[in-house]
């Protein structure tokens, strides 16, 4: 029997000096550092930032980079107008992934791939994602779009352009924190797909693209929503214990629980609970902190033996909902983080370069022969 | 020291009963009939067919899958609008990922996922990349866009768009084959991207414009360009031999020439030769077939040893060259041909579906810590 490597587990194809994770235990960490230290103490421009270039940048640097990304938050005007005329019904990530598209057909650097090129784009990228982002939100809900704002740091411009409102400093912090959180998480399916466009010496766009499509799917970024379509469907916390045995007993997946390399908690789920706790506190425990409570405690009791825990999407969705954020654009928003995983992960693979083709065992026909149609039974 | 498989070479992921190869002796299969075969009996739809239904279709199953894609060669006007509102200047590749992204928003399956849902938008995805293509080609050359006819056989349809004049039925046959000699090719860059996307049950358009982005680079279809342009930089056949044997010397690499897979002569390479050999004698032997002729010759002589051979990309240029078709538009006609081993391999993945999720070894900084930005050295 050969030996086939399902799903990839396990199988090392290249080196990383950017996140390590620990799944056994649910250490998480960026360049060494642990990922609650992160989101207590850093941002995600910072963080972003450290990814691209491999280590924390000087006080000049991070000023630097962060006046860039003020520099380019602005998209074209014809984008906007695109945006504007996709139907109302569409997908937010596939008008994602159209949007991203068409902004590489109007930059001139857009086939180039030096590294300064690569990063030049991914700049842009980072910047451009909210602005494009929020424009979507925005014309899907029938509003004006909002241009982007110089003045505000990037999640408090994104909160800014997506609701029309200035946000507060503590919506603006808890939401950088969900940013940092989701920045990069190692060879997950969408970054290890923009890899795989890139190794065949593909440009940025068509990789980050790529990742777009892949994170849309419901096993990966998809799941942020399909928790929050479940949290609606228990209603109140009452129901939750009764609706997941149900679920589980039907051998049904339960979404934000399980991952191929955390068989523990996530710890970026630890860090989203907290908050969500004290979000839920202040205004009297919300019905989704409690059905989730419930939700988790059932799911640890009965498959937490088999490494299925919550992971970072269980608790996000509650997160983004008491900001106000509506569960459409709970994909999108892991987008917005996560493109800076995609960039720094593309550049670094692009540096030791080797075409991703791996190989399928053949298990059809064999010695066939082409017979004419007539002749077919 | 831990082992990686750089670009996962000879790593095993999945089952699969479409194609299979044996590279060390050149042989080609789908569905177990060599592709020789394939190339002399069988037609681009009939493969296609075979691809998605896993067997040789009868006569009326071949007539309504036909009939199928005539009836879906149209594309939205809106379509067809927005390719000629791209730059001029865009890279076709770019062009198609956009246009495919985009005709996703106006088909309200795009989100479904069966196996029913990605059945029929594989088969509008096959009839409409050729108009799409068309269109994008006609566009860039500041022509009129030519709308599909439903009397001509899908390779018969492309080049009357692409051009606006009927073609030979000669033309439409030599071009058909290279058709077929495209569909499909296993586990390549892209169709593995495709997949990848795949994997976390993300949507049909999604995949086929992440493998459109992957299909774009230069190790993969980009080869067959960047193929005629080394033609055109050789200019004429005395000139080949120095120029491949200063290339070699200079350890850079030739296109056209080296396949992860076939260690000797890839199979479709040899069905282009003879017919560009054919197509060549005909009006007095091109420069281009002689130029390859000489190419092939000094890098068997070379590097044959170390298993570098002419792939399909090699002879695939001079064809759609001599059929008066520009070298910027050939990798879209490689998609034009291989969208159909994309849908079936995603189809045939999807059955057996597992997130693919490979890992890396972790090579960077261990136990540090986040430092205050003032504190940085
Ligand atoms: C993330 C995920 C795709 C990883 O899957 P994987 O590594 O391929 O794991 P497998 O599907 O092989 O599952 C291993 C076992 O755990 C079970 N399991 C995995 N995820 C589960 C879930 N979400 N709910 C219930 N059971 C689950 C499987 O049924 C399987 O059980 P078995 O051994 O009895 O058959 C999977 O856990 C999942 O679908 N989770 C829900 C979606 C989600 O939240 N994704 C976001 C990840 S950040
Ligand atoms: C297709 C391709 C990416 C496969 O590459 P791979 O499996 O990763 O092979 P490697 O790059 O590891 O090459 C193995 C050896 O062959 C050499 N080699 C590979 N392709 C070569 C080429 N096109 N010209 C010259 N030498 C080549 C490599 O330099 C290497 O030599 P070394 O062992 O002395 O270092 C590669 O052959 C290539 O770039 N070909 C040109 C692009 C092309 O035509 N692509 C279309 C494929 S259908």
């Amino acid at each position: 029997m050969t030996n086939i490597a399902k799903g990839l587990e396990g199988v090392l194809f290249t080196e990383s000096k950017l996140t390590f994770i620990n799944g056994s235990e649910g250490i998480l960490t960026h360049l060494g550092i642990p990922i609650q230290e992160w989101a207590q103490s850093s941002t995600f421009e910072e963080l972003s930032l450290a990814l691209l270039n491999g280590q924390l940048p000087s006080a000049a640097e991070l000023a630097a980079f962060d006046a860039h990304l003020k520099a380019n938050r602005a998209i074209p005007e014809k984008l906007v107008e695109e945006i504007a005329s996709f139907p109302r019904t569409v997908a937010p990530m596939q008008a994602l992934r159209t949007a991203v598209s068409y902004l590489g057909l109007f930059d001139p650097q857009a086939e180039e791939t030096s590294e300064a090129a690569r990063r030049d784009i991914s700049i842009r990228l980072i910047a451009q994602f909210s602005t494009i982002i929020a424009a979507i939100a925005r014309s899907r809900e029938g509003q004006p779009v909002v241009a982007p704002r110089s003045d505000l740091t990037h999640a408090g411009n994104f909160l800014y352009m997506l609701t029309g409102k200035e946000p507060s400093a503590e919506q603006t912090r808890l939401f950088d924190i969900a940013l940092v959180l989701h920045a990069d998480h190692g060879m997950n399916a969408s970054t290890f797909t923009a890899i795989a466009t890139s190794s065949t010496l593909s440009d940025m766009y068509s990789c980050v693209v790529s990742a777009i499509g892949a994170l849309k799917g419901p096993l990966h970024g998809g799941a942020n929503e399909a928790v929050m379509d479940m949290l609606d469907e228990v209603g109140v916390p009452e129901k939750a214990e009764a609706y997941i045995n149900a679920k589980l007993d039907a051998k049904e997946k339960i979404m934000g629980v399980g991952h191929r390399v955390y068989k523990y908690f996530d710890p970026r789920s630890r860090v989203l609970r907290d908050y969500a706790e004290v979000v839920a506190n202040k205004e009297g425990k919300s019905n989704y902190y409690q059905i989730l409570e419930t939700i988790e405690k059932v799911v640890v009791d009965r498959i937490g033996s088999k490494g299925i825990y919550p992971n970072v999407d269980f608790y996000s969705g509650t997160v983004y909902s008491d900001l106000g954020i509506g569960k459409e654009y709970f994909t999108p928003i892991f987008a917005l983080a996560r493109i800076s995983g995609w960039c720094a992960s593309v550049m670094e693979y692009a540096r030791d370069n080797r075409l991703l083709r791996p190989d399928a065992v053949y298990t059809g026909a064999t010695d066939a022969h082409y017979v004419k149609l007539q002749d077919r039974i």
